[in-house]
């Protein structure tokens, strides 16, 4: 565990990196997160023979994850080199408006030293150097990083062979510094150093530190990603389409790493005459869990599981097969007790399990789905010949990603991915994953009169017109530069 | 005052009108704003005789304050109609990559029910229909105002004209709601309904509704514009250039409104040995101050006075002319004693009233404004001679406006404004003034492999390409269509 002097030092240190990352140019911060990637894709085999100790995710599955992680660092890249998050504006000045308006030039800069707190079910996408690192990086922000108790030894292997590609490629010490231990979690969140946080965890361990947050004397950002039960909502006429092809989806997509995705399919309104519970059932028969994360999540399940029976309302559809681990379980209910006992029935569980959900009639699953708790993602099986307007209006409502015809698992790296959602999927209104959470990590200056020389390089005449900006209100590309 | 059960029923048909305002198109919203901003010059005259009366802030500024509260609801109506405030994106689909890629398509979209909370300093521009009002319909929802205790009959006035014209203009009932008194206040924000809350006024007052905002059992952002002591820092050389000219802008900026601007300079940081506070002293002298705003800060202004003054530090400079309501205060203290006490000598002090630190040397200026709170603007006065790098880089740590040779006081409403800056200027990352204020009342939404019937029409192929988009990482421009 990290002391408090040991604290105190790493933050010494980050404090002393943050001018450095403050100033760095945007091919600095490129080269900086790909030599991060580069160092990850290096020493693959090794991280992942670590990881797969740790956390029994296998190797397939940890193998691929280390190349999301890579790739998310590399897409963070090319965000700083494309030049639209700096947000560039100029506004003329106009001595003949009433009152004179000074010229005005605006840009996003880095708040500072950014804690993250790393998750437990991605030990490379959502740790050491995963998403919420890439984009404070990106953003031009030192970070510490808070390691999950589920794989030590891979978080400091991870920040050593980083920390080593870093300093090879120029970034300063103190660019990625790494605490263990609740205590230093909780004293890092307070810390009048630190300027933002980032976390991806449960909803009681995310509201503590974003209580402590909220509370300091100065508060400060604090982004969230604590849970989401991700409804999905199967119409009568797609179950009688298709039902066997979406119960198959729905075991696949809720037994995915042992239904530790923070995007599980958790609860599924399903019409209760077209037998798709029957489907369901014979889907999940052969179908396996695994072993657990951590002891505490493996103590969990079936708590949370007998937690969901001791409703009247509740029974059990099916088990998936006996094996090493958790074993799947389907659940079951109807739409009135969920819209009467929301806080009962829609708690997130970790872990290989689904609720399904019977509705009669499309009123009584408006009533249950007014029910649903802010999500990650929203997921609606139709057919055409469906009106469904006033049911995609309510699950956009409660969510920040909405599918059709697909499952919410797998979450793709890209420039329109929105990873967050309305409480307790997430704290605040941007995305964990994806081009845009590099704003949680800035914010607006803006220069009113400089002279050039003073400017910040990007605002400057000569920079801005080869980067995207706007000016007297008029979106401007860049200008090709000959090569 | 507003009871329980009357901002029950406020509330609910804030509510009603949330979804009428979701679904709104561009067009419909910017002729909604613009109705308000016609509705407000139309009755300028009525409204400004009202104004007067209750803060004594003088025709001529609140006249010029109605022009440029109806100039801000029109920016924004061309903010909504320009469409890059949408940040539409599309990823195309990609069944080549690994794992294959949906296509995602990604926009904002408004957060439902937002609380305001007026100021009492700018009756019309940061009241009823100011900028959080017109920020926040502009992103696509109703708003519910607390109106400021210091004009009641104004904001009931405005709220009654501007609803007029929005139900003349088709906008739904609900659309602006108003209550009064502080219990209403702290309900509106803990209430269900509000989705996100504006705020400017004190630090205390902000602090108070920030907490309660923080610790709902689902916090909403509060974006509070708290307190700023406006940093000036003026070189050795600068004040030996012109330290009269100085002299005499410092007096016009920190009088203006009876010293009552949040963008007020309150602390200015001036060479020891070159005569300036002899300058201010001489400038001061013929400057009015004037009725203060309320009760409550005509009583806290010799207070706040009197608390500076208990610092040994601190002496009295000279006093403006004899007046009726306020006199202009300047004091005096050592940067030393800023360095030492900054709790004590920079809390902010509504009215017309300046500290001027003297610094002798460089080390002894930057030790002070390290102990600078975070402000909404910076200052610096220097010359082509003045190596002022690292001077620069600590205000661009404390401000979210910096400022050459000029002076804080007015702030243009543009795109390229930023008011706002480190606690406890604000309590966000974003702007309070101008075009980007919009992105508080926002959140994102992502669609995955959605028919296009289903998205949201700025989304559809047929709309996206007249509007501002990225596809696949690039930044494209609206094609010009025909007319």
């Amino acid at each position: 565990m990290t002391t408090i002097e040991e604290l105190e030092s790493i933050l010494a240190e980050s404090a002393s990196a943050a001018p450095v990352w403050r100033h760095s140019t945007a091919l600095e911060r490129a080269a900086w997160l790909r030599a991060a990637a580069d160092a990850l894709d290096a020493n693959a085999a090794e991280l992942v023979a670590i990881a797969d100790e740790e956390t029994h995710l296998g190797q397939a599955r940890l193998t691929g994850e280390v190349g999301r992680t890579s790739g998310q660092l590399r897409l963070f890249a090319t965000v700083v080199e494309e030049g639209s998050y700096l947000e560039l504006t100029i506004d003329d000045a106009d001595a003949a408006a009433t009152p004179p308006r000074p010229e005005l030039r605006r840009l996003l800069v880095p708040l500072g030293p950014v804690a993250v707190f790393s998750a437990s079910n991605f030990p490379f996408a959502f740790s050491v150097v995963g998403g919420d690192t890439a984009s404070a990086w990106a953003a031009g922000n030192p970070v510490v990083v808070k390691a999950h108790s589920g794989h030590p030894r891979l978080s400091e292997r991870t920040a050593e062979i980083v920390r080593a590609a870093l300093h090879a490629a120029g970034a300063p010490e103190g660019s990625l510094g790494l605490v263990e231990g609740r205590e230093a979690g909780n004293a890092l969140v307070r810390h009048p150093s630190i300027q933002a946080a980032g976390f991806t965890g449960s909803l009681s361990g995310g509201r503590t530190l974003f209580d402590l947050a909220s509370s300091r004397p100065d508060p400060i950002p604090f982004y969230g990603e604590l849970g989401s039960v991700n409804p999905v909502v199967i119409t009568e006429a797609a179950a009688r389409a298709r039902g066997g092809d979406l119960a198959a989806g729905l075991v696949g997509s809720f037994t995915l790493g042992a239904g530790q995705f923070c995007t599980k399919p958790g609860v599924v309104f399903v019409p209760a005459e077209a037998g798709f519970e029957d489907a369901v059932a014979d889907a999940v028969t052969s179908a396996a869990g695994g072993r657990l994360l951590t002891d505490r999540i493996t103590a969990a399940f079936p708590e949370g599981i007998a937690h969901l029976q001791a409703d009247d309302s509740v029974s059990i559809v099916a088990l998936g097969a006996d094996g090493e681990g958790a074993r799947p379980v389907v659940l079951t209910t109807d739409a009135a007790a969920v819209a009467a006992r929301p806080e009962v029935l829609l708690e997130e569980c970790f872990g290989p399990v689904t609720l399904l959900v019977r509705y009669s009639g499309e009123d009584e699953l408006r009533a249950a789905l007014r029910a649903v708790p802010g999500s990650l993602t929203a997921t609606l099986h139709s057919e055409a010949s469906d009106d469904v307007s006033e049911i995609l209006d309510l699950l956009q409502q409660h969510a920040g990603r909405v599918l059709f015809a697909g499952w919410p698992t797998g979450v793709a790296v890209t420039w329109s991915q929105q990873h967050g959602g309305p409480w307790p999927a997430t704290t605040s209104v941007h995305t964990s994953v994806g081009a845009t959470a590099i704003r949680r990590f800035l914010r607006p200056i803006a220069f009113q009169d400089a002279p050039q020389h003073l400017l910040p390089l990007p605002l400057r005449d000569d920079s801005i017109t080869s980067l995207p900006h706007r000016r007297n209100g008029e979106l401007r590309l860049p200008e090709r530069t000959a090569r």
